[in-house]
C-alpha cells in the first residue's frame, strides 16, 4: 500500500501536467498518449465524452495535421489519496495555423483525475475541459 | 489505513448524488450543504470558480427563492481509493418558477471529486459542471 498524500506525488502530478503542454507544443503524440491512461475519459460541454487513448491520438494527429498548439496552465491544487489523485487548472490554449493564421484562444479550468500505475507513475485517467473561447 | 475501492464505497457516491437531486428538488439547501466539503469548489465555464460551502449555499438560497430544480442524473462511473473517490455522470436539470413559468433546461456531464471525511462519510469536494442549455 502506498503512503498518503505527499510533496512528491502531488509534484507527479504537476509534472505530467507539464509535460502534456511541453509535448503537445512540439507535436510529439506519442509522449502525450503516454501521459495517460487506456481508458481516459475526456469530458466536454456540448459533445459527448472522448472515451480512450486510440481516440484521443486520432483526433490530437489529425488537429496537429494542419494547427500548432501552444498552451500554459496554472496548476491551482493537486492532490493525492492512495492510487488516485486530482488536480485543477486553470488553462489557456492557442491554436493557430503553420503559417501562424487562424489563431484562436480559448481558456478557463480543467479538472483532472489521476490514477498511478502498477509501474509506479501517475497518468490522466478523467479530464473535464471547461474553457472558452476568449475574447 | 482505509481498504481499496469497494462495492460500498462506490455505492456512497452514488448515494450522494441521489441525495443531492432529492434535497435539491425538496428546496432543502442545508441538506444539501450537508453533501460537500466545507472548501468544495465548483468550476463552470465562462465564470470564476465558486469555493465554499458558503459561497454555494447563499447562491443555491437566492436560486431557490424564485426558481424550482428537478434533476435526473446518470451516474456514468463511480470509483474509490483510500479517501479519495470521483464520479462522471450524465445530467439534466430543469428549472422552472413556482407558477411553472421560465422552463429551463440544462444538460451535459459533471465530473465530481469526494473526499472521505473523520466520520467516515463521503462529500463531494471539487465539481466540474459542463452543461449546456438544451434545445
Amino acid at each position: 500500500m502506498h503512503p498518503r498524500s505527499s510533496a512528491n506525488d502531488e509534484q507527479a502530478l504537476r509534472d505530467v501536467v507539464a509535460t502534456w503542454h511541453r509535448a503537445t507544443a512540439a507535436g510529439d503524440v506519442d509522449a502525450v498518449l503516454a501521459l495517460m491512461t487506456d481508458d481516459a475519459v475526456f469530458l466536454g460541454a456540448g459533445r459527448p465524452p472522448m472515451v480512450g487513448r486510440e481516440a484521443f491520438g486520432a483526433a490530437l494527429r489529425a488537429l496537429l495535421a494542419t494547427q500548432r498548439i501552444a498552451s500554459t496552465g496554472d496548476v491551482r491544487e493537486a492532490v493525492v489519496d492512495g492510487d488516485l489523485g486530482y488536480c485543477w487548472t486553470h488553462l489557456t490554449v492557442e491554436t493557430s495555423q503553420a503559417d501562424g493564421g487562424g489563431r484562436s484562444v480559448r481558456s478557463g479550468h480543467t479538472l483532472s483525475v489521476f490514477r498511478r500505475g502498477a509501474d509506479g507513475r501517475w497518468r490522466l485517467a478523467r479530464d473535464a475541459n471547461l474553457l472558452t473561447p476568449k475574447s
